[in-house]
C-alpha cells in the first residue's frame, strides 16, 4: 500500500499517440484552427494522460490535506494555530469555500488529517475525515528539522495511499488542496531551496501578515535553511527539513495520480510545493499535473516554472483549500466535452477554409 | 417594444448600498480578507447589478447574433460567406462549441438572424431561431456605409427586443455572442474609430487570414474609414457606416440587460464592439457588463479598456459565438455561491485574525 519506490516505478510518460489522435480530431471540429486556444491544449493533455480521446471526467475529488507547523512559534501567520482544526470542522460541515466551489463543479471533498495539532479522532472515527496523522504538527524548522526523513517518506506514502483508495472506488480527476496555519512558510522555504531564488523573492504575506510579520517570516525561513542546510538535489531531504506533513501528503497525491494515469489539478503555493517535491522525486509525474491558477503568493510562479506548467486561471486568489483546483475543474470538463461533443466539418456540412 | 430612447432612460447606475452589503457579508466569511480575489469583486458587482446580496443566477441564456458582411468582397476572411448560415444550422443541431459549453454551464442558446445573407425562414418558422433580419448582409463598407442610420437603430432595437422577450419568460444572466464571416473587420473598424488607435494596431487575423489577408483587411478598414468618415462622438453613425447588423444587435443586448438590471457577459472582439457602442450610447450601461475573457484578437484589449472592464479569463481563445461568455458563466455562478453559501466566522466558530 502506497510504497514510494514502487509507485514511482509505475509512472509512465503521457501517451504521445493518444495526443496525436486528439489533435487530429480537434482539427476536424467546426471552428477555425486552434480557435479555442488553451482549452484545446488541455484536451490534448487529457488524452495523453488518460490514453483516451474520450477521457472520463465524471468522478471528481478534491483532497484537502491538513497539517500544523511548529514554525508558527516564530510569529509567521496572521491567524492563530487553532484555526486549522476549526477549519477542518468547517470543511466537514460544508461551509468553507472549498465545499461551495466543489459542489458547483460536482466534486467530492475528502479531508485528510496529515498532522493537525489537535485531536480529530472523533471526526475520523465518524468517517468524516481520513486520518493519516504523522504527528500533531511539525517541529519548528527555524530550530531544527521540521520532521524526520522517515516521517517525510511516511507523509508522501500516506498521500499515495489516499489516491489509491480513491482510484479503487472510482476517480477521474483529482484536485489537490491544503489547510494549515503557517504553511505558506515551509512552502516558500521549499521554493527558495529548490529554485535557488532568495527567500525574500519567494515569500509572500500568506493569510495576510503585515510588513513586520513578513520580515519575521523571511527571517524564520532564512534561519531554517541556515540551521538545516537542506540538499536541493534531494527532495526528501528538503521536505523533511523545511516542509510539512500536508505538503508531503500533497506530493504523494501527485505521485499517486500519475501512477494511476489520472490528471491532478494543483492549487496554490502549498499544493504546488508538494507537486514540486513530487516532480523532483519523479520527473515523469509532472506530465500529469495541471496548474489550476496563478496565486497572488509571489513564490508560486517560480515553482510552476520549475515544474514546467502554465496556470489556467489568474483571479488574484490566495485561499488554498483546493479552491483554484475546483474552479479549474470546470475548464477540464469543458476541454473534454469540446473533444467529445462537437460536430466535425463533415458531420455538420460546414465549409472549411478558403485555399486563398 | 425595444424603443432605444426609452430603454436608455431606464438604465440606472449599479446600486451602491447593495454593493456595500455584499462587502460586509464577504468580510465575515471564513477566509482571510480578500483571499478569493476577483471572485469576491464579481460577487460585489452582481449585488450592485441585481440589487440583492442573494443574486439569482439560475436562468442563463447565451444570445448568439448572426449576420453577414458586404466587406467580405475585399477578401478579408479565411472562410467563405456560406459558413455563416452553415454555422447557424450547426447551432440549431447542437454541434457547435457554443452548444457544448452552454450545456456544460446550464445555459440556453438563442440564435438570432440579424442579417444572414441566406434564407433562414424555415428555421425561424420552426421556432429554432429568432428572425430579426434587417437585410441579407450589410453593404461593402469599403465602398460606402455598411447600412443606413435607420437600419442601425433597428438593429439595436432588435437586440433590446430579444432581451425584453427573454426577461419576460425569465432571465438571470445573459451572455452575448456572435456569428458572421468577416465580422472581425467591422469590429476592428469600430475599435479604431472609437478608441482613436491606428487600424493596424487593432486589426487581427480573425478566423486565420495569412499576412496578405491581414494587409487586405487593414486596407479595407482604412478605405472604409476614409470613404465614410464616421463620427467617433456619434456611436450610431459609427455603427451604421462601419458596423454590422449583429454588432448592432449585440449593442441592443447590452442596453436591454442594463435596463432590466441583468448582468451581461460579453465575449470576444465582436460582442465587445457591440458593448462599446452600447456604452457610448448609454455610459451607465457599462456597469452591467462583465468581460468574460481576453481574446487573442489584438483590438479586444483596447475596447475593453475603453469600456472600463477587466476580463476574467485569458485562454488564448478567438472563436466567438459566445464561447468565452459561457465559460465565464461558471465563475459568475461561483461568485454568487460564495456570497450566499459560505459560513461566516461566527457560524463556524472559527477564530478571526490575530491583533498582532
Amino acid at each position: 500500500m502506497g510504497d514510494l519506490t514502487t509507485t514511482i516505478k509505475r509512472v509512465q510518460p503521457a501517451d504521445t499517440p493518444s495526443e496525436t489522435k486528439a489533435r487530429e480530431r480537434i482539427a476536424r471540429l467546426t471552428m477555425p484552427p486552434g480557435a479555442l486556444g488553451r482549452l484545446l491544449e488541455l484536451g490534448v493533455r487529457l488524452a495523453g494522460i488518460t490514453r483516451s480521446i474520450t477521457p472520463p471526467t465524471a468522478r471528481k475529488t478534491i483532497v484537502t490535506m491538513a497539517g500544523d507547523h511548529g514554525v508558527v512559534a516564530e510569529g509567521v501567520s496572521a491567524f492563530p494555530q487553532e484555526v486549522t482544526p476549526q477549519m477542518v470542522h468547517n470543511f466537514v460541515a460544508g461551509g468553507a469555500a472549498i465545499n461551495v466551489l466543489s459542489r458547483l463543479v460536482g466534486a467530492a471533498v475528502v479531508v485528510v488529517d496529515m498532522g493537525v495539532a489537535a485531536d480529530l479522532s472523533a471526526l475520523a472515527e465518524a468517517g468524516k475525515i481520513v486520518s493519516k496523522k504523522i504527528a500533531p504538527g511539525t517541529q519548528n524548522m527555524a530550530a531544527g528539522p521540521a520532521m524526520t526523513r522517515e516521517q517525510a517518506v511516511a507523509a508522501v506514502e500516506a498521500g499515495i495511499d489516499v489516491v489509491e483508495g480513491l482510484c479503487s472506488t472510482g476517480l477521474d480527476i483529482l484536485g489537490a488542496g491544503d489547510m494549515g496555519i503557517g504553511n505558506t512558510t515551509p512552502s516558500a522555504a521549499i521554493a527558495a531551496v529548490i529554485t535557488g531564488r532568495s527567500v525574500r523573492e519567494v515569500t509572500g504575506r500568506g493569510t495576510g501578515v503585515d510588513d513586520k510579520g513578513l520580515d519575521r517570516k523571511v527571517a524564520a525561513i532564512e534561519k531554517a535553511i541556515a540551521v538545516n542546510r537542506p540538499d536541493p538535489s534531494d527532495p526528501m531531504d528538503v521536505l523533511s527539513k523545511v516542509g510539512g506533513f500536508e505538503i508531503g501528503g500533497l506530493a504523494g497525491c501527485v505521485l499517486g495520480a500519475a501512477a494511476n494515469r489520472k490528471p491532478v489539478l494543483i492549487d496554490g503555493l502549498i499544493s504546488t510545493a508538494g507537486a514540486l517535491i513530487a516532480a523532483r522525486l519523479c520527473p515523469a509525474a509532472a506530465e500529469y499535473i495541471i496548474a489550476s491558477h496563478h496565486s497572488v503568493e509571489i513564490g508560486h510562479r517560480a515553482m510552476l516554472e520549475e515544474i514546467g506548467v502554465e496556470p489556467l486561471l489568474d483571479l488574484d486568489m490566495r485561499l488554498g483549500e483546493g479552491t483554484g483546483a475546483a474552479l479549474a475543474m470546470n475548464l477540464v470538463e469543458a476541454a473534454k466535452r469540446i473533444l467529445t461533443e462537437m460536430a466535425t466539418f463533415d458531420d455538420a456540412h460546414v465549409s472549411t477554409q478558403l485555399s486563398d
